[in-house]
């Protein structure tokens, strides 16, 4: 049995998402186990998307195939690629997109997609995930080997996201995401909790403006209106309130910077 | 074949669901059919979700096994459970989530997860789906007997729904869902129409003001924009317009308390 | 392993749709695959419903059931219908829902779900989909005849869409969809090419205002705020915006009449 997952900003209001599963079905004699991670990335967010699925991915088991597609590139110039990892293949467009989730496990090697008889008869200028990365994951799935999708490449497009930057003061942090809760997730790995040396004194500064903020360990120690900072489920620091969107509160989004430093 | 439910507050913008999703399909040989209820609780809403998985559960199968997560105490003190009932067992949060559903059933055993072996390897304070409840039901849906995740416990926490009360004048009901439709919900079961005495004076009262109300068998039985009662697919009398949300008319949501009396 | 597909109109905000799929597996010994084509439909709108499954239909393996319920008339005197094609079963209400989809398949039976053995037991006045559509759906998947649901009938409720007009000037289309992105489908088919005899003279028409439009193969070749005219991904022109919604800012709206015409 093999594990497919998706992950695209179609949204599921249309059937773009069901026409490349119908795809797959039709292609795997034994059908995969196909895994939506989400459809709603924000719209052409490479980077968002890179995130999630670099957030996901650790999770999955070994030899899982990964279909990603956020791609305002579609139909241009911009090449189609399979990244084999020593954990898992990733399969998308060449805009940074997998490569967060690849590097992390490992890249052993990135192949254009060129291979025309793994795709589908008529291509779309418009929808390559049913018309390319879809059927190529699939023949994938059935045992293809990797080096059958097409020629092997070594200048694919990079994407990684910035480190924080730690001083006598505090750190100063980018927000990589804003969940769903709201929580805001920073590039401080719970692993630097040494460097931040948190104490009473510490606060939250976002656009000039400060807040007190304590380290919990889980939201429900959080009370009324306090913000907290706790390692998050998907391997950084968070800032979250209790039961209450923290971004909307600080009107943080993806991208800013935060700092966390003596007042 | 087992068939594994889900359902949570999580949504699906982020990863969260697909991150149980494939701890489950790490774990399981033989992957477990999932079908997902509904990711889309009220956030925190422990009464909504446990109001949606009770309507749910009859409709699967012997020995599903349903893993339903809405858990503003994660992470806290508050436990971690599995029910055995006749028909099916319910791992989630001991904050009265599975009750309503597995009571239905009959409640035959009650059990606090504390079989760590059982849980992931690195346990979040945040995020007990993936970590605790997601492999524990992986484990037993691999046919591990449910008196291996822990000790039985009888002081679990209880969540029940009010009953109506009938007068002379009519019925004090409380709405416990509006459905995406806006259909209102109420707390009467369809086998109690005889005590309803509906008639042409009966009407809908709700904060001080009234409304006509007819008894209907479908939607398409009202016309323009007047109230039906009818027995709706849940279990329970519902308050609905043609084509348009009650719920958003009359300004209701769950727990408001409605009267059909004598004018 | 036969694939089944569920489109609907439902959300998956309540359980309704998990409802439908654990009744399919409560009958089904073999598990059959489901795919969910989308449930967020425009509420009750039927030609929506008919276009999107019309879409993704040639997409599916042979020998889909395909389960589609955009039901106004539940419960009402309008029947419930099993359509056998050439290539495929579609299972629904008898009110045009899954007639554009079928008859591009060539229709070869239609009957009348009249075999009260292979419904639910209990059956709502409210919830077809469950009590009717999924457990007729789930017994023709486990190899039960298409002749078993009921008598054939021929005077079934028909639905198609309206032709574009061809005239020297260019062509009067009318909108069929506007997909999420903000897409906007017209009824030209891309074969239609020559007859729009496209020029920079060429001016997209609405509601008495005009803007420039050129042909373009893909989002991305677009550029700043102009509109583009492409052949889209589910068989018809598209006019669309770079990153944008093509729709919000022409205001259109599915069944709008456009005009692409000489100034």
């Amino acid at each position: 049995m093999r594990i497919l997952s998706l992950l695209t900003d179609f949204d599921v209001k249309d059937p773009f998402v069901a026409e490349m599963k119908a795809v797959i079905f039709s292609i795997c004699p034994e059908p995969p186990t196909i895994i939506d991670i989400t459809h709603e990335v924000e719209r052409f967010n490479v980077r968002t998307g890179a995130f999630i699925l670099a957030g996901a991915a650790p999770h999955f088991p070994e030899g899982t195939i990964h279909v990603a597609v956020v791609d305002p590139g579609v139909g241009s110039e911009r090449r189609a690629i399979l990244v084999e990892t020593k954990h898992s293949l990733y399969v998308g467009p060449d805009n940074g997109l997998l490569i967060p989730a690849a590097s992390r496990e490992g890249i052993l090697h990135v192949y254009e997609l060129t291979n025309r008889s793994l795709m589908s008869d008529h291509i779309s200028s418009t929808f390559h995930g049913r018309d390319i990365f879809a059927p190529v994951a699939a023949h994938v799935a059935t045992g293809l080997k990797p080096e059958t999708v097409g020629e092997e490449i070594t200048n694919f497009v990079q994407l990684s996201f910035p480190e924080p930057s730690f001083n006598h003061r505090g750190v100063r942090c980018e927000v990589l995401h804003v969940d769903s809760f709201g929580n805001i997730i920073t590039n401080v790995r719970p692993e630097k909790i040494e460097k931040l040396k948190l104490n009473d004194k510490k606060k939250l500064r976002i656009r000039g403006k400060q807040f007190p903020l304590r380290l919990v360990r889980t939201f429900s120690d959080l009370r009324g209106t306090e913000f907290g900072l706790l390692a998050g489920s998907q391997g950084f620091f968070e800032v979250a309130c209790r039961q209450e969107s923290a971004a909307s509160r600080l009107r943080v989004r993806s991208g800013d910077v935060l700092r966390v430093e003596d007042a």
